[in-house]
């Protein structure tokens, strides 16, 4: 193994979006040829899953890519959220929500489902067009798994 | 005017939420009284909206309120998140969830919609219940009108 | 001198704003009884600036102050800003701005007036109603004297 | 594709602004080649906004730009404010003036408009040079769309 | 409903803990009287915990607690974690192990189990004395279900 | 001694991961091969600790790896924290463990001990995979000793 | 001793510079009456500094302070520079002129003196009062004494 | 138990330290009558260690303090470093002699004693007072136990 | 115009100083050569300020700079003020200061001047070695022009 | 001058550390050879002090160095301690030290030598090794001037 620098997750999302762009590729049709779920697919491909095998293969068929582009797809990522991001306005709307909403939802989960959380793990994510007379909806549903808190141990 | 302190609204929100509990009072049973949807009442009695005069006056006849809390109702909030609120587990699972697909949902917004965001003004939230073999599930609907960049002027 | 709390203008400020909605006054009307500019009104009475003494005795008059809130009033202030209301949306929003072209507005300033700034010291500011098709429009008119670098020093 | 690092559009900028200062070219000439508005255009050719193709090709022309660059200047930006940049002088005054006056921009605004914000997106920003006895002033105009707080969802 | 002060539950667990201590009472004895793993009797009785009505009944019968102190056990925590806490010397020690030994941890369950986290909702931890030559050891065990990243959705 | 860059441990540490996983070894394996427990195989082989001679020489006898790595794996390491790794799920559950049970953790070490810490520094780390019937569970031992606040100086 | 609250040294300061206020005197007037440098004065009477018993009785005796206010001015202070106060204007133009020219101070106190640093212990600073054809000054001196890095141990 | 509010340590500290000046004991007389090293004694009564009822005893026989502010002195502390502190000059010039020579020391101590550190648990401080030509000097003596990092675990 | 990286005005700094030790030449030798007032030619070499093309011309001659070295001299800065540095005891030395005499120094400007601050723009700065029997000491004096806060607009 | 790079002197640390390692020098060795202290030795080399040429030369002769890694050596330092460092575990116990017992420190500094601080400039640190029956131990010796209060001012 050479010392080499090892090309990071989040280097090749940027080597894969530009790719994708360059051959005109949207990301909902390179969620349909890759089968798998738009928003995971984005996710996925710019570093914040592993990518299996098979799909990376996918990927890189599509897509061209080096192969320590397809490496670093099928790397277990270090999920962390870079703080910088999170001022993006786009981005930034979602955490404005949290902040104004986070107890409010608290509340109501707590009321509906009892002491727990919503998982962030068993979870998923769909981003729709709604419409409106004063202008088209972002919709966005967010699916997770109600967890309890629960005080259970191992059995042996 | 006395120069008395002047009672907060996020404490007028420990009050009512108090009031709430002794009188064995849900949440969504209140938001139906009020009229109001459940997201918006919880967000508003806590102190993140200002209660209409009308909206207030059902409160305080549910709940029999002193005349500060009342006054705190329908004052402007100061929408301020407070940060150690976002370490709670129920909360902090949103925050988590925008930190890894975040990007994702500003590529996809993107790709459908244009350049822009979707408002987290024109905005309403919802949380229902959903089911699945593997244990019920929490659903999360925000519905945001897309607001394009758009580099406008008044007309004059 | 007892040694009893002495009051804060900010604290100072919430009770001049809650005199203010009971009695049905507007911080525009307000502003004119004062005869001062509408934002320097509100920033003032707020705690943001040390108000005359002339002054403060007109705003005393019309909401029946205390002393003590009128010794805050005309106190100097110490203008810090508190982080948490920078989240409050419609304050973050220009923050916001300014994060997305404060580099631009820097870089035209530059071109236009050369090296230096624009005074946030003798400086005002204007909330104006615009119109336009898609809906009214605020307009905030900031107009600070430009300040070049300059390496003066004291003549003697 | 190769694995090559992909040029970010805050280093396309950099460059860019070197092209324009070696070639004699004023931000606002630039800004009349490509028939943009001024704040737009730096901001844009500094990397906050994706620039549209026709446009981004009337910059290359002008400046005689590499085609990284022009990738970088057409690619969707994430509108990441560096704190750094916030304490240079000159924009940090744009701060401490919403420090100062942001709690009264607010209260003017809710007054004037009801609850919510001015668009941070919907908006246009504009520098000009005012005259004042005691030197001139630089004017910073925003107009932004008032967006009121909606509780709307889509319909269907 | 009257306006004063609601007694927090970080509060409330600073007077069961003084309360404690004037009884002479252990919280290993008090985990046995209210039959209650002792981790989750101490975390919640500190105010980590919503604590059900029956266990609260027999934590007063022990204590001889005001209502106020009853009310704020049994109310839904925010569950924040206070940054000035975790550099006390005895918690800061688990932190350092996380920053030195998490990467290594984050490496061995996602190669035990696959992608995915281990629970800190549905999970118990137990505290034990080990034995060793060299002095006694405190065994701390953490056991929480492995849930796999899964993008499932609500069936409707 | 050429002024070259010095390879740091971290990025020796990807290298090492890379080398891992293109020979299909896993972490237990390779700490089975290198005869150390597997915790600390992977934290000291990720740059946390320093790599006996001997040792790391079995390391590079398995992987193959250039002098350089070898040099950064022998190297005794600054065991920096860095904050954004902690934000990774798998990762965060730990801290968010201690935020939630961090004082309940403290109260009992104190009453079965004494003022004092588990030792971070004489400790050991296993993972290990638990059953139940609602599926399977990751445990976590943290094994270190206690130390008690002790006031002794050297003796001379 | 009663275990009453012990009145803090800013909180001291604030009453005392209200007595000020009230009696018409100038910190000026203060500094002379008390014998002491003016910036000196203010910076001990807002609790930077401990005062000397016999000039905490001159100023009691001036401004007729209460028992508490005077055990609070004698008290030994903890420097604790609060953060907010810095983005106060008037205070935060000095920070920013470090922030410009802290490099360039620093180059030249090395060039000058060698390699140590300026005393802020043995230090005094003056406000004064220049003029200018452009209008007029403030000139702060800060005067402190050379401390070269000297590697000296206590001899024995 | 009634729920007046707990007196908390550091505001015991502050009783403790006003009666101290009140009765013109200095730290090293009161070290001497409850027979504890000085460091250690003012440590513990500013409320950073728990002390021995008999200790606990002494103390209050010397300063005639009140009910809670013994319980508060024999509470086990939450250690936790108030930032605003580390700004004082007196304690940040011990902060600046880390971040300067921290890595000297690290690497001193591992050279000499191996991979480990200095206990901060067992570990005990003296200042005294050396003399030089120059002026007197502060002496602080950091005498902790070396502590190798050790992978042992709990025998059974 | 190539795509290859800008030199930034920092690094050019760092160059200008190496150049600057290699020649012998001191920071106000190089002064009295451009013929600027010291603390602004070291602060405007290291990247601080705009250097003018002739001043510019000059610093070339006397170093033998590159032609990147000298764009990046003329370009217009971002006086980003890198929080690092602010440790440097050298410089923290004034943070501190301002930390305990900036309140001091804000009370006195407004005795003396009114209210408003004294400008970091309109502002030289010298520094001399001033005597004493205790020890040479430096002396820095920061002479800004005093600009009052002042409600002007653009008149037109 | 070319505008290559300018090696740093942290980097050059690091080579000059990687140097020493393979010729099996000890620092303690090191500073013998260049007859200077071993705590000031490690930290000059490692960046934190500007190396004397004559000393440089030295070092040179011994470990064999490049020009830049000399000229990196011999140049003035930016001691900026980065943030980072502070959470190795064996840097940490030194602040968390000052944060427990710094109070302490200052309180009796106060007591023996008047209102100043301990020089960090004026000081020296050595490291030694002490015996104890349960174990040997870390002594870190501080030993600083003390420096009063003292509002001095040049004469002239």
């Amino acid at each position: 193994m050479s010392s080499s620098a090892v090309l990071g997750k989040q280097e090749a999302g940027l080597i894969i979006d530009e790719a994708r762009r360059e051959r005109g590729l949207t990301w909902d049709r390179l969620a349909e040829i890759i089968e798998q779920p738009p928003v995971w697919t984005v996710a996925a491909l710019l570093g914040m899953h592993p990518v299996p095998e098979p799909v990376a293969g996918l990927v890189r068929a599509e897509l061209g890519l080096d192969d320590d582009v397809v490496k670093a797809l099928t790397r277990q990522p270090v999920r962390a959220a870079t703080t910088d991001i999170s001022t993006d306005p786009t981005i930034y709307r979602f955490h404005e929500l949290i902040g104004v909403y986070g107890p409010a939802l608290k509340a109501l989960i707590h009321e509906e489902f009892g002491d727990g959380i919503m998982s962030a793990i068993n979870c998923s994510i769909s981003v729709d067009r709604g419409t409106h007379p004063d202008g088209d909806r972002v919709k966005v549903t967010i699916d997770g798994k109600f967890l309890p808190y629960a005080w259970n141990a191992s059995e042996d």
